[in-house]
């Protein structure tokens, strides 16, 4: 296993963290059975730890979200490739390989989207969630309704867009930090269904 | 004074909101003397809306932080402007020229903070957020340098591109929403000192 | 009021100038109250001020354009923004919000014309404008189409291209002399009507 | 030779021009031989045929210029071919053939000036204009430095920026009218010294 | 004659080259009146020469290809312009003229390919030709609908892909070499027909 | 196992090619336990194949070349990443993970070679590949002397070139015929050492 910095800046000792931190931290350890490293090189400032976890919760654990655990990872994997995000491809792409069950599906989309197996409407998502990233001053009514044309809904929309603005928020930090992935991440979904 | 739609999306009444976000906005309008269109377009989603401002104030109220409250808005109008990102350059705007007691200054910085009446050193974070903005992969130990040279240290760095990629989230959630600054921004700061 | 040079080249007494120029600028001086700097900075070669003014006057003056006064300040406003010059920006910003007599015009349109209040015809005026700024090679009769069912003719599209690429060469003049916009500029026009 | 329209506008005849502009032409065709299509493209508007040779020749004739007529116009081919702007590209490239007295240069400088037989000072004069084409708003200090190094004084670089500007507005009404060049100009300065 | 260096690489004598090569350049020699330098420059390391003409000619002499030879080279020149490969341009822009037997259109297709005289499918060719080599990997189903409905066939449009993917390579071959065309090239097939 | 086309093109019997080709293919097969798509998607133009292999074998089996075969890997991945080949970034980040032993570089360097775990050397190496492959006609004596610092000799950059060259060949060919890799790439040389 690697020893390389996780982050450029210091991280705290999990124990030194706030209560709700350390409970934080401590449960996604005992469920993944490692402390994803996004959490420890943010930790270097709790309260935006706090912060960054409360924001992403609110956004991908929403009720009533029409978009699939799979598609939004999707989102993820397209739009941190674009930004050279190497965390966020690395992480969300183990993430998109379990929910999809698809061991092929996150190297396909983190290289061409356009030529990975996935439906037309994934795509049309996927052109979206670009667009917001590189040129969201550009996005109007015509953009919905293509959207619409592949059966999203508006608040589908909103997910697509809120997605991708917080996860170019975690690909600029990720980036900052020199956030170093996890060595698990990177083999874990390949096996074959 | 305009009746334009305020957002895409529907928004809510600011009575049916949850308690916390009632009180939040109640006491903002109480002090600036009317409702910032960003919180009732975000309020659409008010556990967003809330997530929102606690990661906002986690960033742009930490104690210690050697960035003076303009030097901060600075960061936010040069890269909402270069995202082309209305409602952030025109409200943003404002409070830089309050900040700065500076009637000129945010205008030259959303037009070509090369031009603007600031220092080298505010040049040089000025350069180093636009970089976080648009190509943060690249970033290195050479553009800490940089900014150490002109006596910024590693937390201010960190809250330059915190702030950068916070306003990033805010600049793309803007553009999808069309969120449309208020009226009163716009000439908000402008009488000379 | 600011004592920054007005340009980075030396700047002639006004008096001292052909009897021309020194008339052309005492009455522009009357008329507005303090001399626009672009006389100032571009009378360091007094054959290029008079070139310029006579050029500009034969684009800006020609009898029989359909476009407005608005609308030709708003294609100036427009392009001179995408290429980051301050001068035009602010100049040309505070004649757009007195011949449109709309006090939020300009910031709208110098940080975003998609989102701007204007119509659909001006929004396709000001798209064929910056593909002439940003792409002239590829315009063709397809472009000129477009601006035709708007109700343009072929001699409103040579005023839009035509000032686009005057102003286009005073950016570039503003950015090299590093012009500096009067301080008057920034709040004329702001007064809600 | 070919038939194929000159631009498209419609094109004057020359002796229907007002007076001045129909020596000029005259002059001109009596000297080279032939009417370069600028002067009957441009004639659809006298008067701005006439701000325009008046600007070109304030530029082009300054007396006291260090930069030689071939230095010039290989500042008007590197643009103009940045530019992909035909016209000038095949016109301007014969004047550099023959003020040069060298057949291959145009075409090397169109293609890559990184790789023509010019020198390092040429070569510093041609990023220069090309700076000022693209990104003129970071032209600053530094970059003045470096022509100064290669022995250029502020006027002189007044003279490529002024020259990249103009032809910057020349290739744009150029490529909106669909300005043809003359076939005369393609072949013109090729015959070896 | 120039005496410039034809390569950044030392050339070998063309004596000392396998015989195999000897014997293709000897031929091409006799045929031309001179050596290409392209031959020249690659002979640095003949096992690459022999790699890079058998390539060349499974892919332009390839029998059953509905392009004509002038169209191969149009294809090339609007790539290779676009690659700022000055050996290409001139070579093939040779060529050019004699295949297509038109003294301009080489000059034209290099400045801007939109504005030469070829024809409309000639131009969706190029289009292709210019997307496979800037961003081939957002070809898809649509693309060759294109060009299927100006009557290419999908071996054509492997035809185009392949011409540009190959000369591609050259291009970034030639550049890194800095590779320089034979002075007699510039001026042939000029002569109008 | 995926039945989805492996080309967007028919893909011949390996027994009906020419003996050569069927001989190579086979070879192949026997070595690898599977034929790589890219030797049926090229059998489609049997002497395209044979070229493109003999010049593969010319660039990456020359003997007496200072780059490993890791390395040579590196900047097929890094560069085909970039120009988002989905083909050749699974099938050489396979070779790049078995040649390097080292089951995370190649997930590194097809995101962001900044952040690799690999040597400053190495990322210079990398910084010119991607040079050559986006801009080559800007590449000079500074890049040659960047690369001599770090202990390249000039047949070594020739090499680092010529790969690039090839491989944007490969990619551009790889997405005109939409290429599919095997999904036996995906997971090679993914268990840590």
């Amino acid at each position: 296993m690697s020893v390389k910095p996780i982050s450029r800046y210091s991280v705290p000792d999990v124990l030194d963290l706030p209560e709700d931190m350390k409970e934080l931290i401590l449960g996604v350890q005992e469920k993944a059975g490692f402390i994803p490293n996004v959490f420890l090189a943010l930790a270097h400032r709790p309260d935006e730890l706090r912060a960054f976890f409360n924001y992403h919760d609110a956004i991908m654990l929403r009720e009533g979200s029409n978009l699939t655990k799979a598609e939004k990872e999707m989102i993820i994997v397209a739009t941190s490739s674009d930004n050279h995000c190497l965390y966020c491809v690395v992480a969300h792409g183990a993430l998109l390989r379990i929910y999809a069950k698809e061991p092929l599906i996150a190297d396909q989309i983190a290289t061409n989207y356009h030529k990975a197996d996935i439906t037309e409407r994934q795509k049309a998502m996927l052109d979206f969630a670009l667009k917001i990233s590189n040129e969201a001053h550009t996005v109007g009514e015509a953009d919905f309704e293509i959207l619409r044309s592949h059966g999203f809904d508006d608040e589908d929309i909103w997910d697509i867009g809120a997605i991708t603005a917080f996860f170019g928020l975690s690909n600029r930090m990720a980036n900052l930090t020199a956030m170093r992935p996890n060595d698990e991440f990177y083999a874990m979904g390949r096996e074959p269904r």
